[in-house]
């Protein structure tokens, strides 16, 4: 049932469909201006060699930062919101255009590839084992299943319980969160304000015949590959146009989407039909609560809202201190259009998110210093456009260095290393990417993925971004409930704050019925609109004034308002605080550390070769097996007494009284990851044999279920328990 | 925000509203034929009383037992399908009169009732308390909340999590259970097949002029209770008749509800406008599933389907052996008309449910013996039919007798007692009670449910029933995928088999075009009707047999077909597993824990009362706090280092360095239930003070938290503490 889709990329972090499937990037949504940078000349003559793209981007980062100077400058001076808007929305789309450029010359340092077949085959291997053993079973299969749609058999069951519960014990006790629980139904109102009702959705064509629905992009994109890697005719030029549209497929509107599937003559996969333009469907489940038909709810696209709404009252349980974080572990649910890649895009997961709400002028954590000294692979922007590959730096230094934005967001990139690390996630294959400019919402002050390599390429399984105030703010303005925080000085601080009263006798004299919009249009001014103002009626005594709720410009007199920078006594700052946000795609963490764990050894016996899940003891599904070396009463009977002991230790284990030889027993195990096996070759003490060294211990039969909790439960390691006991070479050997 | 519903009567259980918040009484929905039975007038004049109605049910029960014996009669006599549905339904309604007047007679044995004003204002005081220490949040709350939606915030949290952990200790390693894991979105096939899409509905009204939807059956009962209870000047005939309508309310058609509403002039509540007639509302919140709007889907309203549906692969798993169980862990959905009772009757819940497939011929269970010993309240039909209370009882004594049907059944009502009580239940609070005729479905073979007293009443928290093949059957039907069982013989058996085989050519000849139906009808002949038409044909060379399918009757002769009894070898039995199926409300099990676990003891300062849950260790949801006794940075110092032993030891626990009184700080986590609370009072040793006795013992710095950890996981007792440590009496009393 998986799927065969292989990313051609080798960087497939760069298309959507892979890196957004649950993930808070889903909040991320801001409307893009028409962005479709057109392929200039001289890239194309040269099919954008390395060198061509590296100038291109330069230049065009230059723009991006002397807009991001703009930008800053009329923030500064609060210049009028509309100003202040056009300007972003320039910068945004000075960041595509960097973004696609850097796309482009990724792909071109990257060409060499390779191993794709490879990695198809290793990918095939892993899932029919994790299908055969009931790790997955596609959801519903008697009725030939749902697309998008997993259950969780026996052994990836155990194993997502036991992920949870290292996530729980890793984040939740070891920084005191708050954990809570909210349902998945959740009213429209608060999807709303998150934005999810009008952004999170997915651009979709029909077959106007069928009525089948497609994902645009996707067709787009299948496309395009194709041209490029089969046809051997096309002109390089055309070449470096497709290549185009790879790199900048996320970004085109739906306008654009569609003059480019009509430009193709793109039709409907399945039938060749026509295909309709491409519109948005959203990606939520829509439902109805209560029977009134009149109160529309959706299930939860991701369990961070239900933080956020509880943002006060969990603030109040905290005591009213900064900071402090809140976490979920629940379903979320996204309607795909229709899902491909198999167990990475489904219509329904798990996520455990984290809410870290800190005060926005202090963003220090007292236990970075726990974290500093780790060195992993980062993958900052820099690299990233440079065309380089991510490299190992130290956490400690990138923090310093600005590289990493600020030390909690810092702390908690280490802490998800240690946690994904400690799973029995390859280090290798994990590296921590920084979101390019067109990744990453304006107010977003940093964001990183934690991106785990698996036989689909790069995948991002962990996003941690600093959101700043946004999702308080949302709510705040919604409900109108304030979701803020207060510090209170230790002595009241002397502040000049602007006072604007304007003399609502005098104004209603002179505007009548507008006297309202005037009144609020004044109050409405920033101060530096207010002191040119001022400065005017001190000097004319009257000043033309735009009022946009009229449409015209009114006369103020200076009876009609009085403009003042007064002292006052401040006992309290109020503020909304920024969240740090780490979300983790539970179920992608789990299929790439199948993969990670994953390798086969030859068979003793046979040619055959045989499977392996190195889970570590505290992720195994079942922690041990209990065998009787041969069919007898008595070794039955020691076999039973040694299952009672492990169940009141709470060690899952499986007995095995079915009398095949030994070595299928073991293979059989070995194959769902069972770390420890006992033989009972004797009614006083029996072997424990670990899974990757096959090495064997003997234990008298007291003590072996205290040895095997010590083992699976991380106190002791194998390595530790080798040196305690007599080792055993003798006779249960694998086949 | 809970409601202030109080249910009047002391059983409860009688009425529809809280019995079936989740439970798999979900499936039990049968049709039913128009049954309301007219008041008799002998029992209006004694206004029912105890004598008279006893006569009464004994006759009813009568009927049903000769009723009984006519369905058992035509079963085995093989008879007609429809003969033996006529025989089913009437078997139905006059189970339904036996339990209208068990309802009856038991109100009228336990009409003392009372004390309902102080169980409300306990329960305010218990809501308060776990409304203000954010155990609960409404959920949406800053948008006004959403009835039958809340939040568990961080000690609820806690708890639910300790609550599925023991769970699945208890259930799940205890047993070798296959644990899975299915999605909540649920295509509509599946609810078809399990018959939710028909009949998983409550009847609703509307205001005919503002459209608000309300529950039928909740406003006769409203309007009844308040009558009955307020109304002094009602004759006493009336009386009998509203007393009767509360008793048969559950079993009331459409159209009785509907005639009742009309005849007592029952308006809506809210605007005293016309009511709609009732009709059927579907509780499942309904979805569609992919972008197409042709995929009808729902969320779940039970997690057993998704084991249902994959019994095939789960069998296969477990190595085709029987009996074996699975289970899971889940939310379920239920779209509430109007959700009344706060915490017990939600939209959105956690339900963990085991199904046990066993042969239907071998029920026994190897573990009974472990728990037949038990002893605890149990509530048999026959007790509450003759208006008697629970009763203390063997539990191998109660399936000896065959007051339970079976061991299975037992072994697992015997494991759901020591469960419950583990987690805390008053054991003088819980009882087992069999479901009556009336509840059970015809196909269940016995039903018994945890109830639970709390200030609402009994509650029903968890289900364990006999549910025979039904839901293998249902989805073998729907999906034609068999999900049965073998049995291989040791050695072959010889069966007498009946083989017909029609003569295709001689009914081509003879029937045409019709021929097929004619083949169908032969081939579908039980073996009664068989033999006779074999006969016929032998004696008589032609018979006359009717073909539903043609509307008519055709002349058979003898070439056309060949009947006979052949004696065949059959190497196993292939059979339909039955389903034992136990099923917990988590969320109305941890309600009524609180509500356990609750009590209040004075301040020693002044008249306030103190709040205390009395959680074991196991459940509490923080297990321990650290508190230095006075403001010092040495004791903050030792303090932090308490912390992070407690921390790697995977203790849950709070630090409070605020400096409040030590009462103060005491009082505020007795009130949620913190065991155990370590004061640092020297650098080199502390005091641990047990929450309920309050006792204080002494414990070096170094061994404090594997001290802590030994009680919080349930390996030592605080007693057995207390023996190890020297007491401490002196300084840090309560307040």
């Amino acid at each position: 049932m998986l799927p065969t889709v292989l990313r051609s990329s080798r960087f497939p972090v760069y298309s959507k469909p892979i890196v957004t499937l649950f993930l808070p990037i889903c909040r991320r949504f801001y409307s893009l201006s028409a962005v479709y940078t057109p392929v200039t000349p001289q890239m194309d003559a040269a099919d954008a060699s390395e060198e061509t793209l590296r100038g291109v981007l330069a230049e065009k980062q230059a723009s991006v930062d002397a807009q991001a100077g703009v930008v800053r400058k009329l923030k500064a001076e609060a210049a009028a919101k509309a100003d202040i808007e056009a300007a972003v929305e320039s910068l945004k789309a000075l960041k595509i255009e960097v973004s696609a450029v850097a796309k482009r010359l990724q792909a071109v340092v990257s060409s060499s590839g390779g191993g794709s077949g490879d990695r198809e085959a290793f990918r095939q291997v892993v899932v029919n084992t994790l299908e055969r053993r009931l790790f997955y079973i596609p959801s519903f299969k008697i009725y030939r299943g749902v697309a998008g749609l997993y259950d969780y058999g026996p052994p990836g069951c155990a194993v997502k319980s036991n992920v949870l519960s290292l996530w729980r014990q890793h984040f939740v006790l070891e920084e005191n969160m708050l954990e809570v629980d909210c349902p998945c139904v959740t009213p429209e109102i608060v999807l709303k304000a998150s934005g999810h009702v009008d952004k999170f959705t997915d651009l979709m064509v029909k077959d106007e015949k069928t009525g089948s629905c497609y994902r645009a992009d996707h067709l787009l994109k299948d496309f395009c590959k194709e041209k490029v890697e089969k046809d051997s005719t096309l002109p390089s030029v055309k070449v470096a146009e497709l290549k185009h549209i790879l790199a900048v497929l996320d970004d085109l509107s739906a306008e654009e989407l569609g003059a480019k599937l009509k430009e193709y003559g793109i039709t409907a996969p399945d039938t060749k039909n026509p295909l309709s333009d491409p519109y948005p469907f959203n990606l939520m489940f829509q439902t109805s609560i209560g029977p009134s038909g009149l109160s529309p709810g959706y299930m939860r696209p991701e369990t961070a809202q239900g933080i956020f709404v509880n943002f006060k009252d969990l603030y109040y349980y905290n005591g009213y201190r900064l900071p402090f974080a809140a976490a979920q572990i629940g379903q979320a649910f996204r309607n795909e259009i229709s899902p491909r890649q198999g167990l990475l895009r489904v219509r329904e997961f798990t996520l455990a998110e984290i809410e870290h709400f800190v005060d926005p002028e202090d963003k220090s954590h007292p236990k970075f210093v726990d974290v500093a000294d780790l060195e992993f692979l980062m993958f900052p922007r820099e690299l990233q456009m440079a065309g380089e590959s991510a490299k190992l730096m130290d956490l400690g230094e990138a923090v310093r260095k600005g590289t990493i934005n600020n030390e909690t967001l810092g702390y908690f990139i280490g802490r998800v290393y240690l946690f994904l690390t400690r799973l029995g996630i390859d280090k290798e294959r994990l590296r921590f990417r920084q979101h390019l400019p067109n990744e990453m919402a304006h107010y977003a002050a940093d964001c990183w993925d934690a991106e785990i390599e698996c036989s689909y390429g790069w995948i991002e399984c962990v996003g941690i971004a600093d959101r700043s105030a946004y999702d308080l703010r949302a709510h705040t303005d919604k409900s109108g409930v304030s979701l803020v925080a207060h510090e209170t000085y230790p002595e009241p601080r002397e502040v000049e704050k602007l006072v604007i009263t304007p003399s609502r006798k005098e104004l209603g004299l002179a505007f009548k019925g507008n006297q309202k919009m005037v009144v609020e249009a004044l109050e409405a001014l920033n101060q530096a609109e207010a002191l040119e103002i001022k400065a005017a009626l001190e000097s004319k005594g009257e000043i033309e004034f735009g009022v946009c709720t009229l449409g015209k410009s009114v006369i103020i007199k200076k009876n009609m308002v009085s403009i003042s920078m007064e002292k006052k006594k401040e006992h309290q700052r109020v503020f909304t605080p920024s969240v740090i946000e780490p979300s983790f795609g539970i179920g992608r963490i789990i299929y790439c550390l199948f993969e990670h764990s994953f390798y086969t050894r030859p068979s003793k016996s046979d040619d055959e070769q045989l499977n392996v899940f190195r889970f570590p003891p505290l992720v195994a599904p079942i922690k041990c097996t209990v065998f009787p070396l041969i069919k007898s009463q008595q070794f039955d009977e020691v076999a039973k007494i040694i299952a009672r002991s492990l169940r009141s230790a709470g060690i899952s284990h499986i007995i095995d009284i079915t009398g095949t030889s030994i070595g299928k027993r073991y293979a059989r195990t070995d194959e769902i990851g069972v770390p420890f096996a006992i033989t009972v070759d004797s009614t006083s003490s029996v072997t424990i044999r670990e899974r990757d060294s096959k090495e064997q211990i003997r234990v008298s039969i007291d003590e072996v279920a205290s040895v095997v909790k010590e083992v699976a439960d991380g106190q002791s390691t194998w390595a530790d328990i080798m040196w305690r006991f007599p080792t055993h070479s003798a006779s249960h050997v694998d086949d």
